[in-house]
């Protein structure tokens, strides 16, 4: 048991695999000050002894110590369930996961515990967990209880009950193949602790440019450079907050396999990317990797490619630098120096569960040795690597999204993103999210109804990214929420109406960019999730440890979304302390569940006791100097600083130190508030705090009844 | 390639495990004669150069040709598929496959081909099997079609349409852990024969005992001795058929897991058994391998089981001999010798699709050296062998439930069951089984409506098992089908019309028996499955191909169910030649579909012209005398004789040759039939053919239209 890094434990057992994603990691740990200043973590919270190990006729077998008040988190994007304890879950990369067996667009072997730590089992292989449902034989003959009355149970609902099985002693997990395994153990003493030195064990997770935190919207994907220009101009002429504008497979003259190459329906996207820049707008392009005859990627492509097609398309070894220098310098010179922003890296997962699975077979073996199944954990890391590197040489920050994703993401300013809808497994994904260094977004697209529309977007906009994919209608859903009626054109009488509303949001979102901005902040330089489940800041109450559909926004904010198509009331859990009604200001109490009622037009947000909630002036995007301008609320007796950071918000200078902090501060006698910067980059945009606003909000209460 | 029987050859590639189903068969295939009633075989049908292998870091990998024109079924009880190309399954044991990703209580590595023949690929590992998703990597830089033009798709059907990938040249099979695998090949000349092959590669299909055709019901999981004989004797007074009454966990001491110990509740079982007999019921218990400390095996299986619990019970190693003679020995004493006729092996599946899993890990170990995975797949069989062999012993046929099957199953007379209850998979079960040399059972609890009831138990009575399976109700479902209510002894007010149309159903079900019992003994003799997909009889019709809801009991009867809660209207297919509505005697045209209606009372079956349909009068069970007078129904010109069987029924005597032969046959000229017996057993109940009908049934047509 190796202490690597303050309060990480490296631990190998058998011979480890060659490809793993630690051994393939492309990112340094962060610097060693990051790690000091979280507590002090003393011995590893396990002992080498408890975790033990062995090779089988199937792979590794891995067992790690399970108490029984001991419950579980992570393993990454888990869409279909929330703690893990008594479940079995194998991380397989996977698009449509409808059954909760482990399959994820992100499955990531790393759990956390309750008890203060967390657990990395370094391996590219679809390991499985079980955290409970393996039991090892023991004789229990001698036991009083085993002879049980001659007449048994009469009740039906227990007499088929051995359903609920007994507690194992351990963690058992199984990586496949493997004749070895590396595990790392991350410190607390809290679960938030161990988590984020899982985050910065991976570099410490990424900072967008404040553009990114703006609001998405993805193009119908028939539009053409004429189409997307008019969008974005009538987004303008809309008073839409809007910073990027994202085009689909119609810009490639191939797609399904890709060409990678512009077509004739943009036949001069630098044109394009400068008429949308002027408006404040980034542009964004779809792809994939799987790469037709027909781009000119191809030969260069083929040696550093798997042995099997996917759409009769080559499917590049992102492992090996090679590759990522070719495809790379392609993106770079024909898409990147036109002034494309980013890139929404579709299908690197692959899918088993529908009618027709597709992606390349976990038989297939790769140039740099990997197999496919290693591969398929691989991809996503790689492909995001090889776009991230463009814009790092060029110092550029970019922000975008992807479908797949494994360990050690926390660096990478990607995005996942899924085809499936169902809106409270979305929800999900923004809490379990946090436990694992990933982002998910719960895009929108269409809906039944206004309702649903707006319940959506209020909580794609409390998500990492505020994005509108209408990849599959050609007017804005806030015209016509139906697909095939927005396709006809058919829009609704009251579009207006429901487009104010979505402004509203969006206004919302643009208004939050200060705090965002400054809580990824804190996710690059020290590890914590900018948006998170509850417990994680609240390990010891058992209520929040249930808690899957509200989440943390920073330490300051608490959102519980309403679930579209539920109607207007949900129940919301506080933790302890008081909270503040977002909207109304009024005061309510922590440690206890309440009965809310919601109108359409708010989504459900509370401020934590003593918070200094900085809000900009909502301006269309993000470099309109209108979010520079903040009012700073202040909550109860505003006794929680808060401090906001100052940077170009585009390059990567502040790694350097080439940004200011300014510090919020209270002073509840004299009832005055102070913005202390702090830091000498005068050539960085400043914030300035017009409004100082203490008390509530308004009068009315929404709370119907505490519980 | 080495031809091992009659169009059976064998491949071994690389080396194959120490534990696989041939390896650890336990009936030896057909007598020679049977093989040579089979059409000569030729050449194999699969070159030795077309089937190629290696072993890779995660298993072994196995190509198998896939022709362009080429269709596959099989691989056990696919709830969910029906023909296979461009699917990829992994065929893992598990009890709830809600998504069609190969998941199956009876996952077979067997699958049969279009073009005539079939492949057994002997593994007990989750197997993948690749029907065109892996397409090698070949440069198709210089192919023509590459240059697409500048401008794409403008169509969003089309645009993302990769996922239409285009077909491999082969079957790709993935062998988890092995090294090597050995691969079966059955010639056809069609697939229907290449099935037979199977089958009697198998040991032939089983024969039940006559009783075993009879009504099925399962009582209430809560009843005690008195309650159990109660319904026996309710049954009989209402004049319902029946034959087998089930026993569910009640019976034992204790459950969950398992003492296999009568409890205070049944104080004189062998007095029940007595009983029931005398009203000519046979008495099937519940149970499963899972051993409790309270069970008197406790001990003696300690050392003969896997090193994980169940439940807190012990996992008996069924492949061992030792525990199948132990394990035996009891069940023989306890229960068998008091006259119980069977069981339900229950819960010998495991589930990974539930919130708390269940069952053994995959990484057991067992004393007879297979592990976890290896013995999901061969618990259900060896369990199987276990309880058979006690009825062979003693010259004695069972038949039984079970939830876990695998290769080589056809000799065992046990039919499987679900938990799921989809009325559409339930019939897609009894098309399916065909493929495999399995059975399967479309069970029947509790329903929506009398309507939903009605069309669930016509299925089953045209499947292999006619089972109420009744656990979690007091009442007969007809009384009540709602669960709740009829726990709450909430009966319906029309439940004597409801009864009374469940009465005609499993009248027309002891009707049939003698038909059955006919396709069975075909089962045993030829391997020619009872219950099968049309298209294993009409292989090169293109609509048959597709038919996942129709199937052939034998070959003059086709079912077409009405799925529960559609209505009364159904399409039917009907295969070229003339067909007859079994309930009208309209002549009905075949090679094409008819819009049919279908009275409640009415379940489709339909008649192939020429047939000779034998109808005994019901009796209350198999004993009754009234199932030995037969009416023979004469279709159309009546050329197609049929062979009835007449053997004792109940024991193996029929293996020596103790069995009549009956053959009916009929002169279209004279109007005449006759009834021709073949053998001189005279000691085994003989039928009479008291009626010959010819013409048809009645003048209402049942049909709407034909297309």
């Amino acid at each position: 048991m190796q202490e690597i890094l303050p309060g990480i434990w490296k631990l190998t057992l058998g011979r480890p695999e060659t490809h793993t994603p630690v051994r393939h990691r492309l990112r340094k740990p962060a610097a060693k000050p990051a790690f000091a200043a979280l507590p002090a973590a003393g011995d590893c919270p396990l002992a080498a002894a408890e975790i033990r190990g062995g090779a089988t006729t199937r792979g590794y077998e891995l067992f790690l110590p399970m108490r029984d008040d001991e419950q579980f988190y992570g393993l990454g994007l888990q869409l279909l369930s929330f703690d893990q304890r008594g479940r079995k879950k194998t991380l397989r990369v996977n698009s449509d996961p409808c059954v909760d067996l482990g399959d994820s667009h992100a499955p990531v072997p790393f759990y956390v515990s309750t008890r203060g730590y967390a657990v990395l089992v370094d391996t590219y292989r679809y390991a499985t967990f079980n955290f409970g449902g393996a039991v090892p034989k023991h004789d229990r003959s001698a036991d009083t209880a085993v002879q049980p009355a001659a007449a048994v149970n009469t009740n039906l609902e227990t007499l088929y009950s051995g359903h609920a099985g007994p507690a194992a002693a351990s963690v058992a997990v199984e990586v496949p193949a493997a004749r070895g395994v590396t595990v790392y153990v991350f410190a607390g003493p809290a679960m938030l602790e161990s988590v984020r030195r899982y985050n910065l064990f991976s570099g410490g997770g990424c900072l967008p440019p404040r553009w990114g935190l703006g609001v998405w919207y993805r193009c119908c994907g028939t539009f053409d450079q004429q189409q997307a220009a008019a969008m974005a101009a009538d987004f303008r002429r809309a008073d839409l907050p809007c910073d990027v504008l994202g085009l689909e497979p119609g810009w490639q003259t191939h797609a399904y396999s890709c060409s990678h190459v512009w077509s004739k329906k943009f036949p001069a996207p630098a044109d394009l990317v400068r008429t949308l820049a002027a408006q404040g707008y980034h542009v964004n392009l779809w792809t994939h990797a799987f790469t037709h005859a027909a781009s000119p990627l191809y030969r260069s492509l083929y040696e550093h490619s798997g042995d099997y097609e996917v759409w009769k398309g080559l499917t590049p070894d992102f492992v090996q630098p090679e590759t990522r220098r070719i495809f790379g310098e392609f993106y770079d010179r024909t898409h990147v120096a036109l002034g494309v922003s980013g890139y929404k890296l579709d299908e690197c997962d692959g899918s088993d569960f529908i009618a027709t699975p597709w992606s390349f077979p976990e038989i297939s073996r790769f140039p740099s040795g990997l197999d496919g199944e290693q591969m398929h954990s691989a991809i996503g890391l790689h492909f995001q690597e090889t776009i991230d590197q463009l814009y790092r040489r060029r110092n550029l920050r970019t922000y975008n999204e992807v479908r797949n994703s494994h360990a050690l993401a926390a660096p990478y300013p990607f995005v996942l993103y899924s085809d499936l809808y169902d809106h409270r497994q979305f929800l999900r994904g923004v809490v379990n999210q946090g436990f694992s260094g990933l982002l998910w977004c719960p895009e929108v697209r269409h809906a039944a109804s206004a309702e649903e529309l707006i319940r959506r977007i209020q909580a794609a906009a409390l998500s990492p990214q505020a994005l509108i994919n209408a990849w599959y209608i050609k007017n804005p859903p806030w015209k016509q929420w139906d697909r095939q009626k927005n396709n006809a054109d058919e829009l609704v009488p009251n579009h207006a109406e429901v487009e104010a509303a979505c402004r509203d949001i969006f206004r919302l979102r643009m208004s939050l960019v200060p705090y965002l901005y400054s809580a990824f902040f804190r996710y690059w330089s020290e590890g914590l999730p900018p948006f998170r489940a509850l417990v994680l800041d609240y390990p010891t109450d058992p209520q929040a440890a249930t808690v899957d559909d509200q989440w943390l926004v920073g330490d300051r904010l608490l959102v519980a979304p309403v679930v579209a198509n539920t109607g207007n009331r949900r129940t919301v859990y506080l933790p302890a302390g008081d909270w503040f009604d977002f909207w109304i200001g009024a005061r309510m109490e922590g440690g206890r569940k309440h009965e809310i009622e919601v109108p359409l037009g708010q989504i459900p947000i509370y401020v934590k006791d003593g918070a200094l909630l900085p809000l900009a002036e909502p301006g269309l995007h993000a470099a309109d100097p209108a979010g520079l301008r903040l009012t700073v609320r202040v909550y109860g007796d505003g006794c929680l600083p808060l401090t906001l950071i100052e940077d170009d918000g585009v390059t990567y200078d502040f790694e350097k130190g080439a940004y200011n902090r300014l510090d919020l501060t209270w002073d509840p006698a004299a009832k005055t508030g102070a913005a202390t910067r702090t830091g000498t980059t005068s050539s960085v945009p400043a914030y300035t705090v017009t409004t100082w606003r203490p008390g509530p909000m308004c009068g009315r209460h929404s709370c119907l009844s505490s519980a």
